[in-house]
């Protein structure tokens, strides 16, 4: 029986920049390094308290999800960070050289708001950044 | 501040389809949707316990991750779910009509035992399933 979501695997082309990056720019816990010699991978692993995943499908056909659908056919799209501070995050990371999509924050699902740091700052990982509703 | 991994956006060109399928198929909990009028989507949602990132490097630059950062650069490559049985879930998901890569599980990280659904059964989403080693 499936009993959790064990991992989300996320490639990477530079380990020792991706470990410092998750680590320090989004603060997640490092826990080490494994090699897996079947997989001819080196893994580095960071726990993550409860999450969920998202189904995002297109409103009457329109927006980025229909563009992505249209090119990929199909796929995971983002990771999103909560944060009870978005303002603070957008100028912290923007300080360390994230480009973000969009000039500020706009409202997303559960009344929260949102912003998108580009794939090209983050090693091809679109990444959201949301304050919920009852952080402002 | 970063607080915690809000959730992992899944792109799904058929809603109903893609709800049947984490639920029944993945065994999670359908929390219900929203429609979020500002990112032009209805979005399900799913929630999660404690999961974790794990970030995955080409050992001796060899191997399918290798592969996939020549192609695509870097990016998110695929979730994982843990099983108790992953050989009672790999025929379970079979008489679903799920393709899987590669005949049987194999050696993974920490011991486990895996086996990766292909992606053109699953939405265009990589899905691996994991059997931790002390569920052996």
């Amino acid at each position: 029986m499936i009993t959790a979501l064990d991992h989300i695997a996320i490639a990477v082309p530079d380990l020792d920049a991706a470990i410092k990056r998750f680590m320090e720019d989004f603060g997640l816990t490092y826990e080490g390094t494994e090699i897996v010699e079947a997989a001819k991978t080196t893994t580095a692993f960071f726990p993550l308290p409860p999450t969920s995943i998202e189904l995002v499908h297109p409103l009457n056909g329109e927006g980025p999800i229909a563009g992505y659908l249209e090119k990929r056919g199909g796929g995971i799209h983002h990771l999103c960070f909560r944060t009870d501070n978005i303002e603070e995050d957008v100028e912290r990371l923007r300080a360390k050289g994230y480009q973000f999509i969009g000039d500020k924050p706009t409202p997303g699902a559960h009344g929260s708001t949102v912003i998108f740091i580009h794939p090209k700052s983050c090693g091809g990982v679109l990444i959201e950044l949301s304050q919920p509703a009852d952080a402002h």
